[in-house]
């Protein structure tokens, strides 16, 4: 019953869907070869399958261990190895650029190593996640000094990150930061302030550990405008990357959370800790968000992942039980009842998790190979192009992925019955390490006010423009008889989709309220667009691998299961389309004090 | 922000939509005076906010202890004496025949009690809802002698009950229970076997514990025929009711579980105990149910009242947490932000909860009206209309108050932000102790099965039939301005319930499976449907004190959140009907195999 990675998911997503090899013009997808992906894929998945999951349950247990006399923090049984583990294979620096050490390949194929390592054990895949973080904000905005300094030991994951935004009296409104950074006349600057919720604020396995600290420096306006950044080190380095001095920062604790328990949640306590300026003083916030997005994305992979390995769970699970019988009798007449994967309702909860986890993992896919664009490519309006679509969908995939990823884990739990509430079954684990996921890297609520506040009127709706432009093209090409379905669907979601964009464009610009409080539907409304125009990709991939006469099941069930998507799931869409068109009044009629 | 009783809801449901006074007739109601109904509820609320709530926290951190040695369980400090404190107060009697020592008074008055106990403390609520439903059993099976030793001590509390169905290989199929009764030659029997997941199967707070236990007597049939119910009391009680020697069986561990940690889940292993038959030999499955629709109706109050409870935090935690400011501009403008309440995506979550929960407390009350009719009616007809309301609305109130009872939680959980997500807030717990109502007293998917295949089709729909037409006489009464788009609403629902009736008739007696694969979505449109019907009497009723000069914002209100309910809820059914009417094949084309 253990997680097996879906190899031949991704490899049908990167080779026969995105065509990675059609996009051999960018940086690293010429060396993608489908055989070179395919092996890394299969040992990435022994990496996750024979390392990794077997420590998720005991992370979950142990959880981590805070020594208040030398705060340091002690991470559970097995963790540190692991870490080493995974830095001496290089998975880290997949696809890092080989100027700092990286192996350069694509982006859009490390995503499949951390959808895999994040089912396996999100709460360690956390850590190097972190770090990517970290050693992205560095990429952006270090000088060489930094970047030289900091960067290959990042990329490797040698040293660790951390982000620190939080503080009790903020954690969305940012503009509350109390934290203070001084300048300490050599350049550096002290920092004082406590910050909490800090992921992998603290651990045992790097001999470094590099904290983001979001402060506001001297004389800095209020609110957000007057944030800066600074790199934290946990030990101050020499030139030569020899860690040196201890910071004056501390581990003053860790959260007792819902779930993730292998991952370290930090109370921080700066003391006059030096921190080097990031950057340009007061644009943190600005550079903060270039930093927010990518981890939004990778947010995403969270509910991608954990509805993975909870659906593996549950659909073994519903392989093996015995209970009852089928109604159109027995399937298994030998034994002393059938297995419950004969029951319909167990089978609609299985349906609507693979719909719904294959779809939205070629939209994510979509999504970074966009990423990967906008990157590489040399031509200006395509990376302009990609970029919009990176813009628009992140905030799509963080909410939709987790909201639906945390759902995928409640039915993953349900199919399990009673069993699925006791902690023998690792279900309960899944539901309770996915419910952070909608709430961490700003909530979805958050995600969907940024897609409609910042993401759709950005540049007159270019981006949403452009958006339904390429449905309708995909809509008019040729379309085999079995494909014509997934293309009807197409078009009408795309009706749908316009029709609430053109609303949204007509009433939220006059009332902002009215954009808020549509905004929750109209994000799924755009998901649920972009999962069919995925599963019409899908489909016309499978179909036509089964008209080349490959006789393999693998194409028959993708159509089978993206028809299911069709008409089991699209039609939430009208009921969105619905709802946000009523506007503001329902959810603001009633008085703050009658709640 | 601890929970306060909704004690005005549950009077304006009693008195103003439910109108008790005008069912007098009925045993018990005309003492339920509006004056009596008040006062009593003020007192419950008294003591499920003082002395239940405060202990909800502690027994979800302390739990319940087992020890090995003497099978003993301890549960968690104060649970004991707050016990004794309600047996005192009689609290468990309210609604118990006065024959039997209680105070006789409505069902749907106890039901107000339940919900309060519910949200305050389910774990603890669950013990006294265990001892009332042995005490059912036995009215309903007993004979003289067992009724009149067992019936006024469980009434009062003074010894409680357990239900014992479960085995490790059956949970939802009892056809495979393996314990044995063999005649013990005194008329008693004795019963050996294992038994799983037996809520408070032992506890430390009264002198005797009686389980009910389903077992399979020598020579019966294999299959669910073959099953009897014994009463199998922990000390064997003298005639005089004096607990005597130790009964043959004992707890043999604890589930470690998701959530209600206060009750004890107990392992149960008999060993040759002492039972004696409960109701006839072979017939225990079938008395077995009718116990179990009267959990079912419990379960929902679970689903009920923690949906309150976490809304009700949601609430206080929105208006309170300071962070951003409205959209249209500052509410609080001397603070350092606004209550984040002023965000329309806040309120979406919040008037989600409020229009779920108020509706569908509505539905319960209205069901649980039509139970204390079918109990106390005298006349036929009118009674077995009233149970044909009763047997149909049970798989449709347990499954969609659990269903939405723990969305209402999460909801709840997402208004904390990060905070909820660690262990300082509720909202974790409300959301962990929810989630095993969608799956015991039968999973939610078993309800809507029980719903299409048992209730729907019962003689020849008719209990379908006369919800329908019900339906259409409220819909035709003469109605205010107000009321009109709660008349129209119901009307529109009505239809929709009625083409997705037709539909389970025309296909699903011919193929099982479409009517499996309809019930999930089927009985949420007739749960649907039941809101839109009680919304449209709470309008009614809420716009008469209107029109009668009412001031009280509280009927204003009721109507807003009425509207809600129309506008940004019930668009869902037109979802669930689409995807019903979708028959089996998308559910069952993909091969078990292949999952």
């Amino acid at each position: 019953m253990a997680y097996k990675a879906p190899v031949k998911e991704h490899l049908f997503l990167l080779n026969e869907v995105l065509n990675l090899q059609s996009h051999a013009n960018l940086p690293g997808f010429a060396d993608a070869t489908p055989e070179l992906m395919s092996q890394l894929l299969e040992e990435a998945a022994r990496f996750c399958e024979g390392v990794l999951e077997p420590l998720n349950a005991v992370g979950d247990k142990e959880g981590c261990r805070h020594d208040p006399a030398t705060a340091a923090v002690k991470t559970p049984t097995g963790f540190a190895e692991a870490y080493r583990t995974m830095v001496e294979a290089g998975w880290s620096a997949l696809s890092v650029d080989p100027r700092w050490g990286g192996q350069g390949l694509p982006g859009v194929l490390n995503l499949a190593f951390n959808e895999m390592a994040s089912s396996a054990n999100m709460a360690f895949a956390m850590y190097p996640g972190l770090t990517h973080g970290a050693f992205s904000a560095i990429l952006e905005a270090g000088d060489e000094a930094q970047k030289a300094l900091y960067l290959p030991r990042l990329a490797t994951g040698e040293w660790a990150g951390a982000m620190n935004l939080t503080e009790p009296q903020c954690g969305t409104d940012l503009g509350l930061i109390r934290s203070k950074a001084v300048k300490a006349g050599d350049g550096s600057w002290k920092i004082t302030g406590e910050k909490i919720w800090i992921s992998g604020g603290e651990q045992d396995f790097t001999p470094n550990l590099v904290h983001l600290v979001l402060a506001r420096t001297e004389g800095a306006p209020a609110g957000t405008r007057g944030l800066s950044r600074f790199i934290t080190p946990k030990f101050i380095p020499g030139q030569d990357g020899t860690p040196g001095a201890r910071n004056g920062f501390r581990c003053v604790g860790l959260e007792e959370k819902r779930g993730i328990h292998g991952n370290a949640t930090c109370f921080m306590s700066y003391e006059g800790a030096t921190g080097f300026l990031l950057g340009e003083e007061t644009k943190g916030l600005r550079l903060m968000f270039v930093m927010m997005n990518e981890a939004r994305l990778g947010v995403a992979v969270q509910g991608l992942a954990q509805a993975e390995a909870a659906y593996q769970a549950a659909a073994a699970f519903a392989r093996d039980r015995l209970q009852g019988r089928a109604l159109t009798g027995p399937k298994n007449p030998d034994g002393p009842a059938d297995p419950i994967i004969v029951h319909p309702d167990v089978r609609r909860m299985l349906m609507d998790s693979r719909a719904v986890i294959e779809g939205g993992r070629a939209l994510l896919f979509w999504t970074i190979l966009h990423q990967d664009i906008e990157r590489g490519a040399t031509d200006e309006d395509e990376r302009i192009r990609a970029d919009d679509v990176v813009q628009l969908l992140t905030p799509v995939v963080k909410s939709f992925l987790t909201d639906r990823g945390f759902k995928v884990c409640s039915d993953a739990l349900q199919v399990h019955g009673g069993s699925g509430y006791t902690t023998h079954f690792p279900a309960a684990q899944y539901l309770r390490d996915s419910r952070i996921a909608m709430i961490y890297e700003g909530t979805n609520g958050i995600q969907a006010l940024d897609l409609v506040g910042r993401k759709l009127p950005a540049h007159g709706g270019r981006a949403m423009m452009a958006f339904l432009a390429e449905l309708d093209a995909y809509a008019a090409e040729p379309a085999d008889e079995a494909v014509r379905p997934f293309v009807e669907a197409l078009k009408s979601a795309k009706a749908q989709l316009q029709e609430a964009s053109l609303w949204l464009m007509q009433n939220g610009v006059a009332d902002p309220d009215a954009a808020a409080a549509a905004s929750h539907d109209y994000l799924n409304v755009v998901a649920l667009a972009g999962l069919a125009y995925m599963w019409a990709r899908m489909a016309k991939a499978a179909q036509a691998r089964i008209v080349a006469g490959d006789a393999d099941p693998y194409y028959a069930n993708k159509l089978i299961t993206g028809r299911y998507f069709l008409e089991r799931i699209l039609p939430e869409a009208g009921a969105h389309l619905a709802k946000l068109k009523t506007g503001a009044a329902p959810v603001m009629a009633l008085a703050a004090e009658a709640f």
